[in-house]
């Protein structure tokens, strides 16, 4: 194409997760044709965030304060803490807005296989905040693999030295799930879990 | 999610060409984890492409030059403008390689149904390049739509005023393509024009 910055403009954005060179091309040129709608704000938040972006030193979660706005948060119960795998687990839930506790993002999963140990997630900040604070409840939202149950089973057993309680969440059929549709597995921990109504 | 420079960054994300809310929120937390190595990149490389990219004011190319790279080349043949709908359309053509002309970009089709007429697209600009400059043969690349066709249909009508040669790119079967696939006009199409071997 001979044109420099446009070429490296795609090469970028191609990086970007669920854009490949196509699509990187068509966003490409949809940012040269909206220049001043799209493209200058879009390089200016990035800037921003770039700028002012940074992981909470308690919690994990990004923020423009450190330590972030739910842990800075007085109106949040400091008393629970919600382990996520991940930063994106924990907009999902702030999404639902039906907890109000605090979270600690792990920032992965134990997975052997790939090499990830207990030190490579930020496990020991979690142990020390549960130690050190008035924490009465850990909830475990790690994710229903393999890897994020294991996860969840070694907290769970390290936190049998600590007097807190600790819980899962709970395991069925998703609201507007067709049992049709729906595996052996989800299914039977439905059942196993059946209440009376 | 009450962080408002990442809301903002998600926001202006999800209006890109491909990106919902949910994939918008996914490269989001990409880049704020890759700060370094692709969001401050992508952002200089945003801005870059903001100051520095203009339109061809000959063929409506976008480039970091005026004329475009394409127009200023002297080794292609200036002798020969090849109408596309879309810079994207452009680069395609430019992928191949195949093609050693200068092009003139429309901007897009004739659309009665959407109010695009002649006056909507850079006609005024083909014709007078046609009529000032020896130009040889108009090759007319628009899509194979109906309004594609209904443009290069138009375009063919005013060039009969130039003594200039009009042509259109071949119909026929994609090369890998499985004759049980295509429909039914690019079948005809291609049986119409069938040559000997």
């Amino acid at each position: 194409m001979g044109v420099n910055e446009i070429d490296r403009l795609i090469q970028v954005l191609s990086k970007l997760p669920g854009l490949g060179p196509r699509s990187a091309r068509r966003v490409a040129l949809y940012l040269i044709k909206n220049t001043e709608t799209i493209l200058k704000p879009l390089a200016l938040v990035m800037e921003t965030v770039a700028d002012k972006i940074q992981t909470c030193s308690i919690c994990g979660n990004v923020d423009s304060i450190n330590p972030c706005s739910i842990c800075t948060n007085a109106k949040r119960d400091g008393s629970i803490i919600c382990v996520v795998e991940d930063v994106a687990d924990l907009w999902a839930l702030e999404r639902s807005a039906i907890y109000n506790g605090t979270y600690h993002v792990l920032g992965g999963v134990l997975s052997p296989l790939d090499g990830i140990g207990p030190d490579d997630l930020t496990l020991d900040g979690l142990f020390s905040r549960v130690e050190l604070k008035d924490v009465v409840e850990v909830i475990l939202a790690t994710g229903a693999t393999v890897d994020g149950k294991t996860t969840a089973h070694y907290i769970a057993e390290r936190m049998v030295n600590f007097s807190v309680n600790v819980t899962a969440l709970a395991h069925g059929i998703p609201v507007g799930g067709e049992l049709d549709y729906l595996d052996d597995g989800t299914l039977s921990a439905a059942l196993k879990a059946r209440s009376g109504v």
